[in-house]
């Protein structure tokens, strides 16, 4: 199961510390314009050691393109890229061998395939998701051609979360800093949160957004492919997610109806709703307003702290961890939540040429 | 996109005023046990009618079984239910014709499609969930064989919540009043704000829980078949669902990592996990604790007061619902979520054969 | 596996002698005109009893539309199908319950499930292509709609062959005779093979040619959707198919590439091949000529003299058929092929919409 | 469509001179053994130059494992493989950029896509069938676990054909010589004839058959996944293929059921059939006996001679080959029937173990 998307469906391979991890995307139609360029910049804002606040490992992450593009654009063959690994100490990772890491898949891994490459996590290893970028990086040339403009950024860390709606953000300062919160004061308090955290040898999550502006009416298929559905499938599928909702999302549980519905009106001769509750899907299908959601970040299990844990015998034992891990994930998630959410709406976007004949 | 499932896929059909409804299984394993009574009873929880705090619309909602089974189970071939639709006044539908109904389907339907079966929803109402009911009827049988048992229940009602833990509460309970809600003293206080919401013709959400209890190690797909985004997608496949979260969930973001890690224990000659913040799930598949989670429900679109809206040549009007509606959907929810819930886990067993060679 | 197609997708369900054989098709778009009639005709030229060349049991295979149809089009819902079963003297079936029978699929379907429907062969029935017939009847309406026309004619049976090439033949006399052989002189003889190989109390096969004209440029999907692998799946999947091939098929062998190679040429502003050795494929993909190809079916299993066979317990025993039965399933097999030619097209014809982005 | 396989499925991508050509296996178990040296092994049995039979091209086709093995075993994870392609000489190909080929893909692709990468057929040339043999070594080793075994050799070249039943080959022999008979003396007429056949600068076809051996009973998934049809498939998308027939095939046609049918007979406590016509396959399922067939390849279109042909503007022009190419495929194409075959055989294997329950 390391495929994803209907028509537009990539498949990924390739371990942690593998000799490269990379993508394949069959039926991304001919004539996309493709420039590494882009697709490396997006990978940038994923790699380790970005800045102060993401881990200190050095890793180029360099994609290459291996097949599908001819003269600058897509050729309707697949499209293959790979990262290849760099040198890494896999002995740093002995020990990982034998011991199960609380609240990693180490435990699961083992159980379920009866072997398990442990070297820097293996398959379970985030170091995947800069697949998902790369493909994202795609996806978002696509949409742009349609209009539509997909964003992620981060929306709370830990207890700190920015109130702004989503309408008093401006998207445009998402990168002004490391953090990627386009609220900028709350940006400067995360980054001092995560310091702290940092220091305690801890990790902290929190929540990261994602919006889609200019998506037309009717994508999404029902009733499996419910648009909300797809993106659900596809932020929980990161890792470290715990929690998805759109639009009103849980906050809708203790309103009314009457306070909930989304009235039509009718303005620039175009159906709109006057509110968007909704968050831009009804009945599994997009109505024209702006998609928006959330998603839940647990902190990330490995922490610089000693912790109790048993080995692959059964015999108790205690991990303390090893090397320089990120103490919080949600700034190099961003990129990947607006990738998913990428992927997913250029495949509906594709699928939804096919819903009426003639 | 009509069909869910990877191994175990049941692909349904039908609108709410058509023919019928029903549902057809590929991928079940012959032999196994088909008692179309226990099916039924399934259906009966959740069809409308049943109590004073459902919609008073009667549908008897009698399942037929048209192939697949053989001298009382299933021989391996398709597996096909039918649910005949009961004569509908459809006539009530005609305002529906032309009206786009706040928060629902019809605008985006007929925007995708061109075209709309208006009568009561067609394809968008939340009458096919019947026929997931119905397949996880089936499914419950097979996970009861190997000792999983799947629950599912109303955890609010608007901001009536139970604060009991899962460990608190008496799955037992839950069909003791009509709410579903095995807190008994919470859930008549729902039953009163029901009450009170049905008598302002307004709607009101919930939370409504789900758990399952002796799920082997192993089930799950990584890297695109993670079990929480199966699961997750199951969910966020129902009508009115808005969010989901599995173990922490949402909780997560102001917890540390320290405080989040569930701590590797050996017990019984097993390895345990001494917490289980990871809901049962670690790096997309089950760890052999308890799965749960929790599903956001907003209040149904359909309320009992007049709503401004648009009809189809983006005219101004006002929409007064007719006939008898839920005021609350979440006791109907409980046996969608769970049924839901069963179907993927059947579907994760049946594939975590195929995990290891020999 | 009783689902065929890639977009537009069907499912059939139903056994011989159960309670109804159905079909649900997922991604027919909306705005098909769905015509009962013409569906239900199609059905006419596959059902048992239509002329003295088919078996003499009388089935009236009435299909009724469950689901999918609204003001007489497709609404892009599911379009589900059902043709009731008839009540069948089920007891005749009663010694198939323990005797496997020669060349059918008794044996397999009892090793490979466990159990197994004998009445009529249950699932393995040639009964489960009425589903087939009735989808490819909508198929063809969206082809003609595009100017594409599928014929399927009776080529050869025993050793009575239809000497005339492709162009030679007139379609419009196919059902001038029960047989489907629209080289009439050569019906005749057919007839009277059938004639004396239905009084010898044995079977005869033959072949079934196939043609579709009008196919525009495009259809197929390299590497592994090619044109000639869907359309070959779709035919060896037919019961009694022993073999596929097109374009020059087998004939190719002793050919050299000087020989058979399509010299392309320019007329009328178009690119044509003078020769189709290629039979209207090139590289897995339509070139605008005519596709064309030969199905093969051995003569049916069913004879109507003793047979020495096994039972279920390993016991020698001797099998004489009941009932009335095909001698020669030819004539009926001419709508099935047509049918599931018409399928692959318009699934690819859909697709093919996805190749180029803008 | 560059995916192949319903659980044990690969997707392939890569040109002939683009950077490599590869593969991603999905769905392969954990514990399988993976020896590089067998599948390079299988690889140098495609690959071009290995005698004077095949074109002398010299491409090392070294295979590279990317990812999804860990101590010698898969680990369940996507095993990745690639074949970095070669240096090559791209400009010899610079005039088929605005060409067309008679009856290769140039056309078609063009058309379709609206964009070709025309270097030595880019896409559509049959080097990506490397990635299908490498694929059907790992199958092979699985199979074999299971005791069975695959074969394919070559039957017929033009019309020089060998007359042996299947029974009364030796496959121990199809190595023996280049051109992969295991009738030698026959092998030795091929021999000459390729030779005749390269000499004018032509290209002749012919037959290659396969068979597997010890294939258990309950293989293959009706009604759609029928063995025989996912085989047919496999081989129908391979490059010159023109046809498929299993079991009696095209001979069946002549022969009266009662000539046909296979008696079961039960012998050292099994069933078995006396004769064999059917293939191995009855209903879509293996029956135990062996499975064999005939898959007819045309005469490469590659001709040494001058060919007419129109131009992308529709001018007329001549074309003449460069290069050296394969004057009759069919040695190489045996590992590449045995690979497919493999592979269809080891999916089932697998599927096949979800069909009972219990």
């Amino acid at each position: 199961m390391n495929s994803f998307g209907r028509h537009f469906r990539f498949t990924t391979f390739g371990e942690s510390h593998g000799v490269a991890i990379g993508v394949v995307i069959d039926g991304i139609p001919a004539g996309v314009p493709i420039d590494i360029a882009l697709i490396q910049a997006e990978l940038d804002k994923r790699k380790p050691g970005q800045s102060d606040y993401t881990t200190q490992r050095k890793e180029s992450d360099t994609v290459q393109i291996l097949s599908g593009v001819w003269q600058g654009v897509s050729t309707g063959s697949p499209l293959a890229m790979m990262i290849p690994n760099e040198d890494a100490h896999s002995q740093d990772y002995e020990q990982m061998a034998k011991v199960y890491r609380p609240s990693h898949a180490d435990f699961t891994y083992e159980t379920k395939y009866g072997i398990r490459d442990y070297r820097g996590g293996g398959r379970s290893s985030a170091r995947e998701t800069a697949c998902r970028v790369a493909v994202g990086a795609i996806a978002k040339v696509m949409l742009e051609h349609h209009g539509i403009e997909v964003y992620a950024w981060v929306q709370q860390v830990g207890s700190i979360a920015s109130k702004c709606s989503n309408e008093e953000l401006d998207f445009s300062r998402i990168e002004e800093t490391p953090i990627r919160c386009p609220d900028i004061p709350v940006a400067l308090e995360m980054m001092a949160e995560i310091d702290k955290v940092r220091e305690a040898g801890d990790t902290v999550g929190g929540i990261v957004s994602f919006m889609a502006k200019g998506v037309p009416v009717g994508l999404g298929s029902p009733i499996y492919g419910k648009l909300q559905a797809d993106i659900g499938a596809a932020m929980l599928g990161i890792n470290a997610v715990k929690g998805f909702q759109y639009g009103s999302g849980f906050e809708s549980v203790e309103l009314r109806g009457s306070e909930l519905n989304d009235m039509f009106i009718n303005t620039d001769g175009r159906t709109h709703t006057r509110t968007n509750n909704s968050g831009g899907i009804q009945g599994g299908i997009s109505n024209g307003e702006d998609i928006y959601g959330k998603v839940a970040f647990k902190p990330v299990a490995t922490i610089m702290q000693s912790q109790n844990t048993v080995d692959s015998t059964g015999n108790s034992t205690v991990l303390v961890a090893k090397g320089r891990h990120d103490a919080c994930v949600l700034p190099r998630a961003v990129p990947i939540v607006s990738a998913m959410l990428a992927v997913v709406l250029i495949d509906h976007l594709l699928l939804n040429k096919l819903s009426k004949w003639q």
